[in-house]
């Protein structure tokens, strides 16, 4: 038990250093802030990158996570839409919800938000997490809801579904690629139903993943360390490629393997976190009238997926493959940190 | 006076090698063709690329030119929408308006047309041309019109138009930075005006044509070879950078600059015709929620660009700077090729 | 077996009165038309309302018909994307191609063709069909493809598609009211589902029609002959209503009833052929952010659903019910004329 | 010199009757309001309709009033966004930026707020204001900003531009009609040219109204008490009709003229308050292809058309005819009741 005011967390102390250790629990700061008590969590890819260094604005004692469920502990007096003992779905961005960004539905954006939760505040692999702007970044959770499906929108399904499906303009009756079949491409695998493709081909090198993504719904699989993924891909769509290729990598070469791949009127949507510039083929991409997007998660379209989970048209669960209690959470990371031996997708941490 | 079935025609013979010379009269190969007697024609920048030898599938005795207006001297024996004597604007762009790709207004892609003028096969540059696919490839021209100003509709302002202002999104009130005040520049600039951006910043290393882009309708101009035009477009937008960014030089250093100027949320339309690739710097504008986009023109707003010049909207003689007799286009290329010390814009070659 | 040149076919004599009789086979009168001998063909709803007298332009003598698929029997001179023995789905509408409306995908207005099979010329109830406008009209069918369910796609399905769920703007995890489980509904329920909304909410007076929708995948079925469809809808839909309203019947006041059912932001689309005027409750919606959308179909989406029906996410076949020898059109009728009694959805009449 | 907490305001106390009267000062109620000390102000025909009783909702004892422009007096503990002394435009829509229809952009249906001003809570008719959610509902006013043009911001330019012009999807060379030239068709008028129409026609009764249109930039003007407005529409439109026709007059005879002009493919947006139903023609429009559309002003383009009137692409001054000074409010209000006569458009009330 717990001392009132401390509580468990699990801290960030420099490349490859973290620990489960007492934190002060989160107070109120501002009028617009809740506290909320973490009901269930999960880990990142985003998270194992700033253990690696890749984000180096965190910073030495700060919090991860910032994706989870909970119960509205407290709330800032301006807060008027939820109450003490709501269940709330914690969303990746905060956002203010006012500024000229948040108003044009940017909220990765927000000048007041943003992604900050586990980045540039304390996040939500905790016991209790402050939320800011708690009426824009907090949504409640239905009576009934699978709470566990839940915990995969706040990031991974929003991001999979905005920067993938959304972005990439997918139809009925259209060809898709999507490169990458980690947690993110399976994401955006699941989305893309959504919208009824004729084809999605998952392309990766990891055949225990292309064999799930066959169970999650793909029609063709190619595992790139074996086959000509340009060639497959040309006989599968007449030779005239994808209507719609997404990125779900990070990297320079699965990027240009978009750019090899997109029908001329396509669209190559990104979703991967790049670290390095790659190489645009205008001297061929000029003439062939193709759209290329980025975007950080947005999460406008929670409200949206929300629904979907509901009414059981997306079965987000799917996506999880391991529990542990949240106390457990070092072990989780170490599980989720070897995801291709662990044949781990999703893992759910349990504070209750 | 010509013999019956000879004319004359500006004849390519070869890298660096053109002639103005007799070649037969084209005659109607298929029964969806017109022949047209070209009144007036003009050079585009793509005939010097040609001359140069950068479009290498253009055989040795190819009549050049893709743009022009007409007469219809004779019709196939399917064409019903012309008859002869009927004035006509002919589009760079041959449309069967059957493939899949004209019924989604891709005619750039046409499966039997596409670019095919003074290309593929002989061109306006000549007293007389065949035009495939004639009713998908020719325009009535009204009564009472501008018959000058409608030679830019052939090719530089549906292209400015298209892959500048209507792929870049450009709505009123927002900000625009064009990148090469030549030709191409300036349509889209002329065209960009149709919604009322609050802003348009001509960037170009050329003090005449940026003095040209300022009386077209440029709120700022920069001189990029004297000026850092990135300082000085964050100091334009609040340091946000451009909602619209339009490529119209074709080469990797100015769609990078593209790169750098746009806004979160942002769209690079890219007009140019590149030879090489360019850097993309993903590392940076992954998480920027950007559109990039690329496309040859498909011609599909030709009738709303009629509407905009008969209305008066657009003065699309505003481009034409040089005019000649078609009999002296020879003297016209020479002109049209050092456009920078001639202030050369576009040339007007009359045959009437 | 016939003499040459004559066939066999549907005529209709005025009104309530139609034989199967002996006419001349049809010819090629224009270069762009095809000869299409049927192999299946179906009934209208629409040919019933011909035969009642309601569409007075049909005259005595006319062949009825507008749907069906075959095989190509001969084309005239201009055609060139179908020869003799190509299997191909005759759309219900007629396109030239070429003209303003058929270039802005609005086919249903083509200038020279539309809706004029069994219509203004004679159609696809017979042994054989001339085909105007033979390569924007007629589509290849693929080798495999169940040519049954083609059928499908020669009017109903593209009707419902376009002007029920594209013009609906259904969209992932909304809600959508279909109003009349008819054929024409039931054809919207089947497309509306390529969107995945979260309710389908099917209203019908026949329990027999609302059974069959949820056999066809509708959430939620009311029967407005035994209860009260606003409170029902206002219940399932947090007393916002329905996010689109389909109008599939064509009468006053289930067009109403959608103006009651419809949420703020929400879209009516009307399919319904309407004979007489409905009350618009302006003193309502003017404030509601509504919109409401009419159209004849246009089947540009013809070439989309094809898609789909080969990979097998769309069953088009579900919505045939009977089965007759075209030579058994008159029974055919008798039949399609007592659909509630019948159960009849559509009937294939096979020429084969 | 008023007492403290004492100030002025003109009042309703029923139908006909009102006055300029001591009224309490308003205070801070929520930590998301902001008390505004009004500049400048107006009265809008919404404000004739409240005193003759058409809007029963008014309480006795109202404050009138939901446009204005004026300076921060006091902020509530949330407010970060503004500060004492700062300049602001007052939006006629109240948004608390959290709701399900704020986020969606559909402000006028504010859960929370939405047309409020001046009709459910006290207005900007007197000098001073309480503005709930400050921070979605106010503007910063740019420095150096024409301040009388930007009380047209308040409510009429965003009504005749959201309402008319986004929503007919007005077009570069398309042809407009607008029925009702006055304050609300004009500020239709003003904006429907950021989009470069070719044709805009305003019809209206009165010939003063119709020679401020041709001022303010129609192409065409039509009186219909003189002239029939569906033959001359059809003699300047090819026979089609206009391909989007506003209605700014708000009687079903005015909406049912749109009827009668729209162009097959077309769109009629609805910005008249309605006291009425209409007849809505669908035994003629069911196979017209056409969109109706219905909107209160949700000023999410606020933003867009601050941007317009500081560039200099929109004179919103245009609109005033009439300055008097707050405290003569009652004469103002004389002066707007006999608009026709007065030619009055839109008057300034300043407190300054």
């Amino acid at each position: 038990m717990h001392q009132k005011n401390i509580m468990k967390a699990l801290v960030y102390h420099g490349v490859t250093k973290k620990s489960w250790e007492e934190k002060p629990k989160p107070a109120i700061l501002q009028s617009t802030d809740a506290i909320v008590r973490i009901t269930k969590t999960t880990i990142c890819g985003t998270d194992l990158h700033i253990m690696k260094g890749d984000v180096p604005e965190v910073e030495d004692g700060r919090i991860l996570g910032h994706e989870g469920i909970g119960v509205i502990e407290e709330t800032g007096a301006s807060v008027t839409a939820f109450k003490k003992g709501d269940k709330v779905l914690i969303s990746c961005i905060t956002s203010c919800g006012k500024c000229d960004y948040c108003k044009r539905g940017m909220y990765s954006h927000c000048e007041n938000g943003g992604w900050i939760l586990g980045h540039l505040i304390d996040g939500t692999q905790a016991e209790y997490v402050r939320i800011p702007f708690a009426e824009n970044s907090l949504y409640h959770i239905p009576e009934g809801s699978d709470e566990e499906a839940l915990v995969m929108l706040s990031d991974i399904l929003p991001t999979g579904f905005e920067c993938g499906v959304l972005n990439g303009k997918i139809q009925p009756g259209s060809s898709v690629a999507i490169v990458g079949s980690g947690p993110i491409g399976l994401a955006a695998l699941l989305t893309a139903q959504f919208y009824t493709p004729a084809q999605i081909i998952m392309i990766d090198p990891d055949d225990n993943r292309l064999e799930v993504a066959t169970k999650f719904g793909a029609t063709h699989i190619i595992n790139n360390s074996k086959e000509d993924a340009v060639e497959k891909i040309k006989a599968l769509t007449n030779k005239k490629g994808v209507d719609t290729a997404i990125e779900a990598v990070g990297v320079a070469a699965t990027f240009e393997l978009c750019e090899d791949i997109i029908a001329a009127g396509g669209v190559i949507a990104n979703i991967g976190v790049h670290g390095k510039s790659a190489t645009l083929h205008l001297e061929k991409l000029w003439a062939h009238n193709i759209t290329i997007t980025t975007r950080l998660v947005d999460t406008v379209t929670t409200p949206m997926l929300l629904k979907t989970v509901q009414s059981k048209k997306l079965d987000a669960k799917k996506l999880i493959t391991h529990h542990f209690k949240l106390s457990d959470i070092m072990n989780a990371y170490e599980t989720f940190g070897h995801a291709a031996k662990e044949k781990a997708l999703k893992v759910i941490l349990s504070n209750e």
